[in-house]
Order: structure tokens, then C-alpha cells, then sequence
């Protein structure tokens, strides 16, 4: 083994990309997003300029919008057989697995699936982006034996897409909240599930599969599934008092609490939580009820005081949704969702400047001599 | 940024691992597997004592070798559902696609799927490499409109994988043959695919998420499919002559000529590649026709003479899988097949020592100030 050669455990401190895509700029305090701020552009600007943002290299004058929206909208259907297999899944498959196998399989019905270059990827993009809502939504009733609901092309994007998720066509106040989630979960530099993605498309391999494992990462109970393990906390809990000792507790059993502390953000809240705070601020006053804020609020503290550690995004995103309206079980994917239009546009990057990852290890295992 | 931070392209000379698995002891020239060079192996252990070995750590004597056997024999079943699954795939679906779809559904079959603890990981893996094999061989089946074939528990693990893919018992001498490439195939320490599988599987992701991305990875041409390219080119070339126009041509035009090369191995023969081209002979001379193998040879001295590259594993493998009687499209699927070993025990180790995978990049993009 060279003696260059050096052990990061996690990667951690590696640079494993050169992109023009985003960065997390922990010295100015900036999801840089094309040399934007996420933050900034969360608070007035909408999914479709992301995603135009993020396809094309920049925000889109209104126009252009139109155009993301018109193309987004002709792609909402997904093909009557991958709604088919949702009906063969066991019962107890986990909607994760539901989201993988129907990205799975609309690989089949792309019959340019081998064609990786930039104008066919950037299309595929718009593809999914246009039907991964809908294989989330149908994925999981399907599986919660309820009927397939159609996408209502009336309705922008957000709106449909929390349409086909609750059967409830959203208020205004509903549809903005969960679209500003949808941007706010749409890229964040590196995560894991990024980063598998990338890692797969660097054999050459296409999109479908390297979505398919970024939706397989982003299950993980260290990533994706944090925002359904905070809700799961919270609906045990009920009460300020309960939650406060449930966390108590976890803490004296040194568990680990989902919805607090970031990697690369460390010792300073997520920025993107605290819009998400102030959205479920608003939703409770609109509820007339603030509990969940409360709980919320009381948790935070704890966990500054205890950990100095601070909510990420997924702490406050899971109340939100709940006070949307979205089954539990649908965060994680939902998170997917959104951050499919990060994940085509890191694909599509790795595909126009590729290198194959291929790290080493560190051997710590016997040797033997073999006489066999 | 931090100045400490640096960005290896493609990981290359990053330790993302520690790893008593295996690994490429470049010095010595082996493929270490828990202490024993797998070319050793190769000559005198079967693809069941190379199971014994990576899910267990040690060579297996008669009785655990029988038990490895029988335990596997009792999961050649599918479960029903998944083959129906298969019939729902659109006919041009690639059949590396339908193999991940057919993993990707299967997970929904384990009703412990969240249990990520040793002994049911371990369990798990088992029943993976007894289902892997039948769901290569139906999935490529009913994409070819052809019935579903059932396993022969009576046939050794190899010998039945063979005739599920040819509907035809092997020979002694093609189920030695097939078995020792399994073998070849098993445990490769750190290519991009099994890096994919670690890196999912350290968001607590499961096992079945970790080989979905795998074969996702796998099946890229500068990974796994590999071995289709190296076949189609000697089934477009026919003759000797042929062949070395092609290569010469593809040189000419700076072409890459799948086959040869290794990140790892660089100016070395991929030893595993000489075993096979040893079993390439044997079948040559069996069927007293050595056309194959005067190409292979043919094509490895001009890559010597033109580009200093020695062939690798798939270089070979794949005119002993034509051989074989393999269809060209399985070739990929039968490599993932022989892996899924080598993967189940990476995830395993990396769940019971984790640390999240999460490197950083280096921002090459504009910044703007953005007043909106």
C-alpha cells in the first residue's frame, strides 16, 4: 500500500467533486445554489425556478417558467404497467421500496435509457420530475389498498402534488408552505444519497439507477428517514411535558435523536430549519392550535442546553407535513421528491466530466499461506 | 473551505474503508480474501467454500460446506410475486434493470427488513445468494418472452444456476468452469459497486437497498458491463484478422477497448484473467475449435504492443461464457450474481462498524448576489 495513501473514515474532510451545482458554505452561512442563496431564493422564488435553476444554470425569466411548467405538467402520467407492479408488491412493502421499484422500472419505457448524452439526460430529468410525483403518491396507496389518483394538470405543480398525496385540493397557505419545502429540500451539495448517485453514474451507468440508489440511501434512518423519526417522537410524546422527557431520556441513554446536528453545519442550525419553523408558525396560528410548535420549540431547547446541537431541516419539515396533512410514512419520499431535481442535475454533471470513483481500503484482516 | 480539504478525482488513493474482507495487495500480486489469495482458491475451492469464507471468515470443512449447500437449496424459490413482477417490465427493459427491479421487490418479501443486526444480515445474505440466481435467470426469461424455469435442488449450487440460465445440465466439465468464474467473480475488495453498496448501506439503509444500487453500478460500461462489450466485439470481428483490424481501428480512433486495463492492477495482468484464459482453452479444446481463444490471444498482444494494458477478469470471462452457452446479456447479471457475496459481506461489516459517508466538493461555480 503507497504511502500517500490515506484513511478518511466517512470521507470525511474528502473532496470527492468538482460542481458548479451548489455548495455548502459554512463561512458565510450559504446553501450556495448556482451562486445563489437557497435561504433567499426560498423565500420568494418557487420549485419551478429551482428546478429551472438547476437544469438550465439559471433562474428563468417568466417564460421560461412557463415553459418548466408546461413540460413538467405533459409528464405527469406514468405508464399504466408501473402502477401495475405497485399492485404485486406485498402489503408490507416499505414505500421507499414502493418509490425504488417504480423508478426501477420506468427505466424499461425509456427506450433511449443507454443514450447519456446532455440534452437526453436534461429531458429524462424533466421526465422524472414530471412522474416521480405521481409514483410517489400511487406507489403508496397502492400499497395502503386504496385506489390510483390521476394528477389534476389544473393545479401547479406543489399543489398537484399535494393533491394526489392527501385527495384534498391544497389552500393557497398549504400549497406555498409545502412548495417552499419542496425548495428547500430540492439540493444541498454532497449528502449521501448525492453522492451514491454520482458514484453510480460514474460507471457510465444511467439515470434511473442512479436514482435508485439515492432513493435506497435516502431510506436510511442517518439520512431520508430523520424527518419520519421526529414525527414518530412527537406522536408518541402528545404533550410539551412528554416530549421533553422522552428527549431527557433518550439523551441519559445516550440514544441518538433524529432532526438535530448536520455534519457539515456542526455547532450552527440549519438555515433551512428555521424557515421551516417559522412555516409551521404559521400553520399553527392559521390551526388555531400551537402545540406542535410548542413541543417543537421546547425540544430544540433541550437539545441546545443538553448537546449544544441544533434542528436540521427534517425537525421541522416533519410537523409541517403533518399539519398538511401527509401520512408519515410519505416524508422520506416526498424528501426524494424534491431533491430529484438535484440528483438529475449531479448526474447529469458527473456524466459531462467523468471519473470513475474507485477509493482503496485499509486491510486489517489475517493473512494466511494456503496450501490447499 | 477548509485548507485541509482535497479533492481526489474519482477517490483515487482515498481509504474510504478498513476492511477485513479482502483486498489488492498490488506488492505480492494478490487478491487477498480473509487472508487467502483468491487465485489459490481458484484452483481448489468451490463458489460454496468462497460463501463459507467471506459470511463466515474461514474455509469451511465437509459438514459446514454441506450446511452452506442445503441452506442455499432452501432458498432457490422466488416468491411468486416477483415472477409476476417480471411479466409486467416492458419487453426492451435491460435485463441488468430487470434483475435490480426483481431485487428491489424482493425486499418487500422480508418481514424483518429493518433488522439490520449480524445474525439477520447474515441470514439475510443467504437467502440472497440462493434467490439471486433464479431471479437472473427468470427475469431475463420473461423479458425474452420465454416461461419461468424452476430450480433443480438435485444440481450443485453452480450447476444449477447454469442450466436456470441454458436449460441445459452442465457438463462436469462447464459446471467446473462456470463455478470457477463464479468464484473469480465473488470478492474484488473496493470497485465502484461495492463502494456504492458501503455507501448506501452507511445511512443505516438495508441490504436490499445496498445491492439495488450495486447492480445499478454494475451495470455501467466502465464497470460490469464490461465483459457484454468484450463479446460483442468478438462476435462483430468473427475471425482473427478481423479482430485485430477492429482493435487497431478503435486504437486509432482513441476509442476505449473495454476488457483491458485496471485502476488498480495498471501495468499488470489482472491475474484472475490468466485462470480464465486457461478455462477458455479447455473449453476450446473440448469442443476442437480454438477460435476464441487465437483472438483473445491475438487482441491481448496488440494491446500489449499498442498501449502497454493487459487484459482483466472480463476480457476472459466472457468467450468462456460464450462457450458456455450464456446468452451475451447475462453476462453482467451472472458477474452481479457472483458478487452478491462479496456485497452482503461489505454491507454487513460496514453496518456493524458505520460511519454516514458525506465528502465535500470544491464549488467551481459563479456566485451572485441575488436581491429578489
Amino acid at each position: 500500500m503507497g504511502n500517500e495513501e490515506k484513511f478518511f473514515p466517512g470521507l470525511d474532510g474528502v473532496i470527492a467533486a468538482e460542481t458548479k451545482i451548489s455548495f455548502l458554505d459554512t463561512e458565510l452561512g450559504e446553501i450556495v445554489i448556482h451562486g445563489y442563496d437557497l435561504i433567499d431564493l426560498s423565500k420568494t422564488k418557487s420549485y419551478l425556478d429551482i428546478v429551472h435553476l438547476l437544469l438550465e444554470g439559471a433562474l428563468p425569466n417568466h417564460d421560461e417558467k412557463n415553459t418548466v411548467e408546461k413540460r413538467l405538467k405533459k409528464e405527469y402520467e406514468v405508464p399504466n404497467g408501473v402502477l401495475q407492479v405497485f399492485k404485486m408488491l406485498p402489503e408490507q412493502t416499505h414505500p421507499m421500496d414502493g418509490l425504488r421499484t417504480g423508478i426501477s422500472v420506468l427505466a424499461g419505457y425509456d427506450s433511449q435509457v443507454e443514450d447519456r448524452t446532455f440534452e437526453i439526460n436534461k429531458q429524462r430529468a424533466y421526465q422524472l420530475l414530471g412522474k416521480v410525483p405521481n409514483i410517489v403518491a400511487n406507489s403508496y396507496r397502492t400499497l395502503k389498498q386504496k385506489p390510483t389518483v390521476q394528477p389534476m394538470s389544473e393545479l401547479s405543480y406543489s399543489a398537484n402534488f399535494l393533491y394526489m398525496i392527501t385527495e384534498k385540493v391544497p389552500s393557497e397557505l398549504e400549497e406555498q408552505i409545502f412548495d417552499q419545502s419542496l425548495v428547500l429540500y430540492s439540493e444541498h451539495e454532497m449528502p449521501n444519497s448525492t453522492f451514491t448517485a454520482r458514484v453510480i453514474a460514474s460507471t457510465q451507468s444511467d439515470m434511473y439507477g442512479a436514482l435508485t440508489g439515492a432513493v435506497a440511501s435516502l431510506k436510511g434512518s442517518l439520512h431520508g428517514g430523520a424527518n419520519e423519526a421526529v414525527m414518530y417522537m412527537l406522536q408518541e410524546a402528545k404533550t410539551v411535558e412528554r416530549f421533553e422527557s422522552l428527549l431527557e431520556k433518550k439523551l441519559a441513554q445516550k440514544e441518538k435523536i433524529m432532526g438535530f446536528g448536520h455534519r457539515v453545519y456542526m455547532k450552527k442550525m440549519d438555515p433551512r430549519a428555521l424557515i421551516m419553523k417559522k412555516a409551521l408558525k404559521q400553520l399553527c396560528e392559521n390551526a388555531g392550535d400551537d402545540l406542535l410548535y410548542q413541543m417543537c420549540e421546547a425540544g430544540e431547547k433541550i437539545m441546545e442546553r443538553e448537546k449544544g446541537i441544533y434542528p436540521n431541516l427534517d425537525y421541522y419539515a416533519a410537523p409541517v407535513y403533518w399539519m398538511l396533512g401527509i401520512p408519515i410514512q410519505l416524508y422520506t419520499p416526498i424528501f426524494f421528491s424534491a431533491r430529484t431535481v438535484g440528483l438529475c442535475a449531479h448526474v447529469i454533471e458527473q456524466h459531462e466530466n467523468n471519473r470513475l470513483f474507485r477509493p482503496r481500503v485499509h486491510y486489517i484482516g489475517e493473512r494466511h499461506v494456503y496450501s490447499g
